[in-house]
């Protein structure tokens, strides 16, 4: 068996940024330096599965990411689309892939299923179809999820005393480390029930962030994660939202803000969502119970 | 023949924003207010083709977007991604949908074609898997692009003067009417060759708002966009510049960074990228040659 091995390393390697050489304007003054880019490459998702007797191998999705945590990456979204839902389905996770050098590209992951399980990829084109009670709208997105078998999180133990939010957004921030580089990326991070960020990920798509993170603890058998509130760096929105019911995530923390659909998620799915957060105040748009006062 | 009709009205219509019930926090006080939201909801795009005696629909996409300029978004939309190519293709636009209440719900664009346009709904899947000389990488993404039939831009007489770009973004962030109250969208520009702002876009997502822009310009018959720049809010990722280069329009100018994918496909197809754009400095990544001194 050959799996990702745990480790708690936040930093992406060094196939993440790149330096290109631009023209600097400032002060109506032009100089030609060198930038630090943050890389974006294509990442293609394969699953064989089926008895032994008939594997079968199919293309689940290619997504643009930026290099590194690959196979938590792969992982996640299967996990966060509704593809795999037990650690123990797993048989082995490789990264392959060449360019026309013979170069080592790594930008394949191949998911092995073990011979028993049930694989329905086609479920990731119903997404969106499968219900319609009142065919295209908001509501019939949030009914998809129940239709998956999503249910409303419970009030359980996890809370987060209100002055403790002000300081996450500066810890995340602290943690970026190619976004400083770079300026080019989304981060996501997850905040254990003491208020301290406990491991993040970056990735120039913002739900390849959230869905490195729920890859990781997937792996290391820690899901679902009701213990856990998680920080995006920007915007949230549905698909957000979604990645974060199916982990169990009951506080969804934003540095930017919600959009109606987000909003509506969190408010069908008991899930305590917060906006424009920052060092002095933010808002709580759903499920306040789970910020204390003090 | 019923087609949307020619209108400069940048703004969203009522329905792009919401009000909900928020608790803000803020220096360790909270106050229940009324907060705007930007909303999101699901939009379809059906495609209704073939000769008379055997007419076929199709659903090309569902796409999370903010309601407003849905004519565009979905125009735009077949045009980026390579499945109109023709004004004349279009024989008619509509906008349907309702709930199960039976109110218009507008989140269902059918776009009919001529009898005798070809249209292969096919070629959506295939963009990223039909080329392959070197797997799965960024150089197979730029090669994809030519394989769709794309070539370099010309170097004609569009240039813009260095000193009219440190005004665009403040001059987008004017025109973007939602932004300002939700902080919710972002926000897209085409700019002539004076420097002015001409059209604006804003969506909940990047894509849609580009889409939006070139929907418009397609339908009143102003396409290519090659006497245009355009300036995005946020960063520049690769999707961005494919759908600009689709347009043919020469010049990027991101407020936020740009991904090593979006620098190299600038560099293949002669575009300009710009990023970091403020009112005092900038990057330019790509063909700098249109960017003049004054």
């Amino acid at each position: 068996m050959n799996l990702p091995s745990r480790h708690n390393r936040d930093e992406l390697n060094s196939t993440a940024e790149r330096e290109f050489e631009v023209v600097e304007w400032s002060h109506g003054k032009s100089v030609i330096r060198n930038d630090s880019v943050v890389v974006e490459e294509p990442m293609e998702i394969r699953v064989l599965f089926g008895p032994a007797s008939q594997r079968t191998m199919r293309n689940v999705s290619i997504t643009m990411r930026t290099p590194g945590h690959d196979e938590e990456l792969a992982i996640g979204f299967l996990v966060t689309e509704g593809l795999l839902t037990d650690r123990e389905q797993i048989e082995q996770v490789e990264t392959r892939g060449v360019d026309e050098t013979g170069r080592e590209t790594g930008n394949i992951v191949r998911v092995s299923l073990r011979p028993e399980v049930k694989f329905d990829p086609t479920r990731l084109q119903r997404h969106f179809f499968s219900t319609s009670s009142c065919g295209v709208c908001g509501k019939a997105s949030l009914e998809a999820l129940a239709v998956q078998g999503l249910k409303a999180l419970e009030n359980d133990s996890y809370c987060l005393p209100s002055r403790s939010i002000g300081m996450i957004p500066a810890a995340l921030r602290r943690r970026q480390a190619t976004f400083a580089k770079t300026g080019g990326l989304h981060g996501t991070g997850l905040i254990d029930s003491n208020g301290q960020v406990v491991c993040t990920r970056e990735d120039v798509g913002r739900h390849n962030a959230v869905d490195k993170l729920v890859g990781r603890y997937f792996l290391d058998r820690k899901t679902p994660l009701s213990k856990y509130a998680m920080i995006v760096s920007g915007r949230v929105s549905f698909e957000i939202m979604q990645k974060a019911l199916v982990a169990s995530i009951p506080v969804i923390i934003a540095v930017g803000a919600p959009s109606s659909l987000a909003i509506e998620t969190a408010q069908s799915y008991n899930m305590t969502l917060i906006g424009f957060a920052s060092d002095t105040r933010f808002n709580i748009y759903s499920s306040p119970h789970r910020i204390t006062k003090s």
